[in-house]
């Protein structure tokens, strides 16, 4: 599929047919993370691919009851846990190198997930990123050490239905020109006018 | 370009020629951006586009002279800046709602950013992604109101010449399976071996 196509088409997907993912496809969308850009090439990241239905439904205890992630989290076929190494993102000579400290993780570990949400939409699948659950809880589940933490949940499954885009803010209203009072467009997708000097 | 392609192509590029970027293709760069997933779709990314070479100087001064990040920045026909509003990702009910606290705005805007980095390349330009500065000053140079951080800077332009891809980590280094004492494949990229139960 064509690259922009692929962006602008790819959908957070929540339910998922009985179908089952192969490791080939798997292999795909783990190399898609694996050549993502990252902090100094630092390459922080670590997986998790669960099969497991039973490691699936203990993910799905650390979130709130009422989340409809449950359960997308408890039918999808694969779910991939996203983690994040501490000390690495973000730090020059073994010393956290900005104001942000040891959170740098949460950003390279966006630039690698975004990498699979596309990979796996390239490929007919789907799939939704989660954030709203206990990590710690979740990374007792996976048996991960306390310098590595779990970052998003990512079921991921041939998509039941076809999902429609939620509404995006319009350009006008979150980019800017050279300075952050000055507006780059003016108007709406239909009718955006750049607004020069 | 294909998806996979663009994926697998993409590069960190710090040296440009001295050819411009077209209002249309930052258009369809930032479209790329606005359409990323976001933490309840909250969308709290703002960048901003800067081909003002007064302020892209005072960017570079943010940096570590020693950065080579620095000509990057001065060079570039446009550096987009990507920056995050704080209080949105990651709260629900205006309360943070994991023990990431309101460091989530990183993660959100790594998604949105490598949709930019792609869409870039899907364009033949080139990009890096710099992280290595002083955000605060970034700010201030900027006019960003406080409760708007400065994430990273993305110089942008046409690539002066090919750049290799550096090294990165074998899948059998960093994907586990269902637990994270389990290997999911062994062997490198030219023999690689999905493990069984």
């Amino acid at each position: 599929m064509e690259t922009q196509q692929c962006i602008a088409q790819r959908r957070s997907v929540r339910r998922f047919t009985d179908q089952d993912i192969s490791n080939e496809q798997l292999k795909v969308i783990m190399e898609a993370a694996r050549i993502a850009p990252s902090w100094a090439n630092t390459q922080c990241w670590e997986f998790i691919i669960v099969r497991d239905q039973a490691i699936k439904e203990k993910l799905a205890e650390t979130m709130p009851e009422s989340n409809p992630a449950r359960k997308a989290t408890i039918n999808a076929p694969v779910v991939i846990v996203a983690c994040g190494k501490l000390g690495k993102s973000g730090f020059y000579k073994d010393q956290a190198a900005t104001s942000k400290g040891d959170n740098w993780y949460l950003y390279d570990v966006g630039l690698a997930t975004q990498n699979i949400s596309l990979a796996a939409h390239d490929l007919g699948l789907g799939s939704v990123i989660l954030g709203l659950f206990d990590a710690d809880a979740a990374g007792k589940v996976l048996n991960l050490p306390d310098s590595v933490k779990v970052v998003t949940l990512m079921p991921l499954g041939v998509p039941a239905k076809e999902s429609k885009a939620p509404p995006r803010k319009p350009l006008c209203e979150f980019v800017f020109k050279d300075s952050y009072e000055k507006a780059w467009v003016t108007g709406d997708e239909e009718n955006l006018c750049f607004i020069e000097e």
